[in-house]
């Protein structure tokens, strides 16, 4: 009775330029294998459930190609988002949509992006926190942290209620300076917030009622018109009413504080692909600490004298590199990329700026 | 009565992946405008001689390549080499042609792929060498050094013997280690060898016949055939078995011994545009330093944060450099290059393993 659901969403525009609004992140294949993120993601899902109870939801431009990688997938369980509302509005619809077909079904939420190494221990995790969610409970899967990262969100757990795994959380924190950093991971008590959720649909409706009354009223509008005649007229006049807002601040972190969240922690090699250097610390280097994504494409790479690059040779041509190091050089076929990986998050800013100069073709 | 000719051979391997064995260096706008480096060689010499003067050595590879480009040359100026057989060779045939033109002309050889800053006083310093030419003397146009570069040779001089500008030059030097070159530049006796040599074609054909009476003899023959139904046959036969050797070698040095030898010390800024560092510094660059050859070329590049570049853009694409520094990147519709600028000599070993690889299209 277990759904799973994934937002495919979000351009992923510190991987530009392969990542593009029109071509997103979730769609390229950033495994280490052919597979794409996205694809990676439904593979993953496999021991938990199945392609009738997985849904995608996604943006309308991207359906078609979701469609293309996800063949298993029925067709009426890639949703689709007229406009981008952040993830509240995303998850909500997902959620109400398995009450009209489960109303006591357990979902979760995966992002279509996140990289995971050891997929048999994650999905043993979702197991705990499925368990969790039958309780009633509105469940996350924390990351143990691994060092004091400052691009993430925590949680703050307390103390364990029971045998089990399950740790009460008692506040979401936004993304923290780096000495705040380091007091949470010298704590104990501080999990990275992979945005994974787990809960039965009706406990997660219920919440959304409770603490985002127009929201839940206009999703359930647009549920309870799904796969009729009204849909598309219903989706089309209620969906851009509804808040844009991340499912963190509109439920999770209310939820906490009325104590009705908790988590379970994971330890199975969590990566969210943000950028070309988290990208190069996940997949399998060469001997010098050279990545080179999908290395068997031809013309291939010429490297010398160079070591700790993250290489994309996405233009069919040849890239050659000589004497330089821990660089990213992303060659597709309209844009090329050089920069240090220790300057990876900020390739979002050429994006801004392209923007700024109405190059739009390129962003 | 002054002929110019311009050997226009040589791939120029140091400005891979630009310059390639099927369209090398001589043929590309590396001159800060539209010109490419042949046509910025024929315009310098307009204040010299004219288009009917004008001869330009070639391979077959380039002769229409460089017919297109010198649209204003006669046709039969422009000479074939069947094959390479180096400097001497090359620069014999046009000496030996002027000759059947003109027994008594005055004839300048300058490479097809250097820049020169100062154009004017350039032509000045040709005209005191031809005045040495004019006398009976091999006259060499010697570079004053500003720096103890190891990658030229050099001409070591004499005392002036008259009060003009001539002075005479004692031997040839190969390329020197670091500290011979730093010796060279304190002795003020020193000038780079910039290969451009101006003669009276009598004395020079002269002088070749003494040194190198074999490969005199087989010009003469391939040159009295010319312009006439035989010259494929006789070229075809003949140009094979001449001697693969430079003029410096084969011709200049033991005529230097013999005292046959003087130079005109140049100072109009010299460039033999031997790799990306050396354009990188002599075309205009912005005000953090970098240099971006055709910046008018769309889509532009988008250059953050970073400084010392030199970027030739030369697919069509964006560029698009982050925190990056001293580096040169070069983008071609099939390969692309990213080194340090310290590193520019060494884009030659790159050639050399794609050679190893087998990946001659890419050469």
């Amino acid at each position: 009775m277990f759904y799973a659901v994934i937002p495919a969403g979000g351009s992923g525009t510190r991987l530009w330029p392969l990542s593009r609004a029109g071509h997103p992140k979730f769609l390229h294949p950033l495994t280490g294998t052919p597979a794409s993120l996205l694809q990676a993601t439904v593979d993953r899902l496999s021991p938990l459930t199945t392609p009738e109870r997985t849904l995608v939801v996604t943006g309308a431009a991207h359906v078609a190609a979701v469609a293309r990688q996800l063949a298993g997938l029925p067709e009426e369980n890639i949703l689709v988002e007229p406009s981008p509302r952040d993830s509240c509005a995303a998850i909500a619809l997902a959620a109400a949509v398995i009450a009209e077909r489960d109303p006591a079904a357990v979902m979760g939420s995966f992002a279509a992006d996140h990289l995971i190494g050891d997929p048999a221990r994650w999905a043993e995790t979702v197991r705990q926190a499925i368990r969790g969610a039958e309780q009633g409970l509105l469940m996350t899967v924390g990351i143990t942290p691994t060092r004091p990262e400052t691009g993430y969100g925590y949680l703050e757990t307390g103390e364990p209620t029971g045998d089990g795994p399950l740790r009460p959380v008692i506040e979401f924190k936004e993304k923290p300076a780096a000495e705040v950093a380091e007091g949470y991971v010298r704590s104990g008590r501080h999990l990275w917030n992979a945005s994974m959720f787990v809960w039965r649909v009706d406990v997660f409706l219920a919440e959304l009622a409770r603490q985002q009354p127009a929201l839940h009223a206009g999703i359930i509008a647009i549920a309870t018109a799904w796969g009729t005649p009204e849909q598309d007229d219903v989706l089309g006049t209620v969906w851009p009413t509804l808040p844009k807002i991340s499912v963190d601040y509109a439920v999770m972190e209310g939820a906490a504080t009325a104590g009705r969240v908790a988590t379970v922690p994971g330890d199975f090699g969590w990566n969210d692909v943000g950028d070309f250097h988290t990208l190069g610390e996940v997949l399998p280097a060469d001997e010098v600490g050279n990545v080179v994504l999908d290395a068997d494409a031809k013309p291939d790479v010429l490297l010398r004298d160079s070591t700790g690059l993250v290489v994309v040779p996405h233009s069919g041509r040849l890239v050659a590199a000589l004497g330089v190091h821990d660089l990213i050089v992303v060659d597709t076929p309209d844009a090329l990329l050089v920069c240090p990986r220790d300057r990876a998050q900020d390739v979002k800013k050429l994006v801004d700026e392209l923007k700024d100069r109405g190059e739009e073709a390129l962003v």
